[in-house]
């Protein structure tokens, strides 16, 4: 970065900006932030991802100030100022982006095409199928999405109702939502591996919910559900099942789970099934294998995935899907959401919709289950060259997350930006991971463990060097 | 458009992605889009809005869909093809931003240095204080941006979290989310006029809500806020205090509030307020006038604007600062969210706060003054300009929303994309507009009128003709 600090030094913001002072008493942030890079174990690196420790332990982020013209300087020369601190944090990008390999992110897109459609505020505000006022917006590349979306998970287009959504948090809150709306009084159950998001939406909305252990694969463990929904037989279920888990990628199976129901006695008007399928609940349509298939053929009430994940985009977006008898429950009621407005995000990216859809055009359903099997084909690579040099992982069948043990250096579990929880990490093999990359991440993964191992080793040299000196 | 319907006509989806037939009883979508465009009163354009009237009455959207490549068609026309949907949609863009009025978002920006952007997938998932371990954000920029907000708002750095939101309504829920992990029983007061995510967040953390009565101004009836915070003495109280009304623009008197609540007997630990400065949150910090000043140096709780409305943006987005002591209600309770993340969404738009910074930085303190003077002096511009042509108008003192009575005829509305409510239409003069725009658009609007009065003259001759003949 182009020196900000002695730049924002020398400008102070204007008088009326005056500082208020921490009163006695109150909260400091920065006193709940722990800033104790080496204890690998304290510090979680996957943000938004399951804890278990204290709140904030993580590293402070720094600031790049706002800061005001410089009366010493001319114009030209400020802009030229901001122009390099631009052009180096886009260096910065390019590098982080080229060393990436643990979160569930498609970073191999092409946009170029669609550069100009940032000149324009594009907001496609409320609901998809019905137009605002507003001109500027990108509904009929919306609408477009969605009906490919709803083909792809078998539903009408008179059916359906669904929007894309900021992030697949936002999909799970929704879906969450309308299943609280249609069954008020239900209770949520979800896996102890589900994403975060899940159980965040039951405390927000007030739900009763169970929080089911999970099977060593990461799938929920069937005979566990079936206990908890036997106990709570007199409520109605609304259930998160989980197309792939964040951590272990690991798929609850769909089918197991409707027996499991039906088992415990709750017929189809007393369940509503949302099922999250961040990354790979757009994957597994396109698998040949006999995989237990999401589906609105089956009675479920909503799927969710995210945008910039599988697809790749350059803003977090995601796509939720839902049957529109359900969603009834929060549209038609005024006094709810006091509009016709059945999204939980009033204003919504407009750019998204234009991503998703110039993807899903230029690749075809034929370039999209080219990725799928790639992505398959070099995690099971990847595991196979991992295992070779002596490192266990897990690779669940239906799942392109290969999991290992973390790294004992947290600089490379950095530089790599794995993804890591407790003990594990892991690399989603996305469609922007060659077998190159994979090579290259492997050799640099040996060398590191090398270095930890030499390092252990010279300590005990030593403590025997020092205990030799004693005797 | 280029032509996507033959092309779409041709190119049918692989059978793998067959249709599921609407099963009897389905509820159908299309059914409850009303298409009637001439009943004006019975639509509301302004999506996103409070409505009074049946749910889905509006205009459908039209779909562009991503359509298969077609065998007989090269890679090349291909590619041209979606090139040319792709150009004449930019087209649609400029001329939709050009003939603009009624939103509150300011639509000129030059973010040309930071096109280069949109080839990153920017992410700043979880805490903006926090370094996750995914590499490609912007958390600088945001942190930069977050402070700045603090300084014009007279909040320690220490004192504050915060992070750029999604959109002013994810600013809404997460400060009346604040506000109810502090006080559990609290009731929520907001004026009817208060933006519709105020009430839909209510019901969605199941609150109990009072709905408070306006003054004509649009601004909080304060005697009835009054009685109802006495009624409900026994509970603390989450308040949402309006800086600028969607529809008229009002702001809600804090300091009077402040006073209200002292009167009813509520002490500073039995209140929470939120304040939504979507539009004018940050343009009354810049107003030189005695105004009731928004700040952290009141027992305020949180702050929320948008970020798209007055600084401007490709992308919407928003701020919200509040204090950390409040949030730790949020993130301290591990079982709440599972995870220190104490934000709403989990991946977050990394461009937004790119593009903030870079508007702030370039137009600085003074820079966005005066942007905000001559919104002002525009305002007061356009409605001398309508009550001179014999329009009448309502523009509250401290806005820059010129209310005025529902142009009759609907292709006016669409072509100046005016937000209407009920009887009710605005021009909310921002940044991009000038006199000349507003010339061109009194001009027009003084011609729509001349037609509707021509026309019903002409109704009232016509009947006098056929009345005549009946004779």
């Amino acid at each position: 970065m182009a020196d900000p600090v002695s730049l924002a030094a020398s400008c102070a913001m204007p008088p009326v900006l005056s500082k208020s002072a921490v009163a006695p008493g109150e909260v400091k942030r920065s006193a709940h932030i722990k800033m104790d890079s080496y204890n690998v174990g304290a510090v979680a690196p996957y943000q938004a991802m399951p804890v278990a420790g204290p709140v904030i332990t993580h590293h402070k982020s720094t600031a790049l100030p706002v800061v005001e013209p410089h009366p010493e300087m001319t114009a030209e020369e400020r802009e030229a100022q901001i122009a390099e601190m631009i052009g180096s944090y886009m260096k910065k990008l390019a590098e982080r982006t080229h060393h990436h390999m643990g979160y569930p992110y498609n970073l191999d897109f092409d946009y170029g095409l669609l550069e100009g459609l940032t000149k324009y505020s594009i907001n496609n505000l409320g609901d998809p199928f019905i137009e605002s006022n507003y001109g500027v917006h990108s509904r009929e590349f919306e609408v477009g999405v969605l009906n490919w979306f709803a083909r792809l998970w078998e539903i009408d287009e008179e059916e359906y109702w669904g929007y894309i959504t900021t992030c697949g948090t936002e999909g799970n809150l929704h879906g969450i939502l309308v299943g609280r709306e249609n069954f008020p009084d239900g209770v949520m159950y979800a896996s102890s591996e589900s994403h975060y998001s899940v159980f965040k939406a039951a405390r927000m909305y007030r739900m009763e919910a169970e929080k089911v252990p999970t099977l060593e694969s990461g799938e929920i463990n069937y005979d566990d559900l079936k206990a908890a929904l036997v106990k709570n037989a007199g409520k109605p279920a609304i259930l998160n099942v989980n197309i792939g888990t964040t951590v272990k990628g690991a798929v609850d199976d769909l089918d197991r789970v409707l027996e499991v129901l039906k088992e415990a006695g709750y017929t189809e008007d007393r369940f509503y099934i949302h099922c999250d399928g961040a990354l790979f609940g757009m994957m597994m349509p396109f698998l040949s294998r006999d995989a237990p298939m999401v589906t609105f053929r089956k009675p479920i009430g909503s799927v969710s995935v995210s945008g910039h994940k599988f697809v790749g985009a350059p803003v977090p977006c995601g796509v939720i899907i839902t049957r529109f008898k359900y969603v009834m429950a929060l549209s038609s009621d005024v006094e709810y959401l006091n509009s016709r407005d059945a999204t939980i995000m009033g204003s919504r990216n407009g750019h998204a919709p234009v991503y998703l859809w110039y993807t899903l055009t230029r690749k075809g359903y034929d370039g999209m289950r080219r990725d799928v099997e790639k992505c398959m084909r070099n995690a099971h690579v990847l595991q196979q060259m991992l295992e070779s040099a002596g490192i266990r992982t897990m690779l669940n069948e239906l799942s392109n997350t290969v999991v290992f043990e973390r790294p004992k250096e947290e600089a490379f579990v950095r530089k790599w930006q794995l993804a890591c929880e407790g003990e594990i990490a892991h690399v989603v093999v996305m469609p922007n991971i060659t077998v190159e990359k994979l090579e290259e991440f492997v050799a640099d993964y040996v060398q590191s463990r090398a270095r930890v191992s030499i390092a252990a080793a010279k300590r005990v040299a030593c403590e025997a060097k020092a205990a030799e000196e004693d005797v």
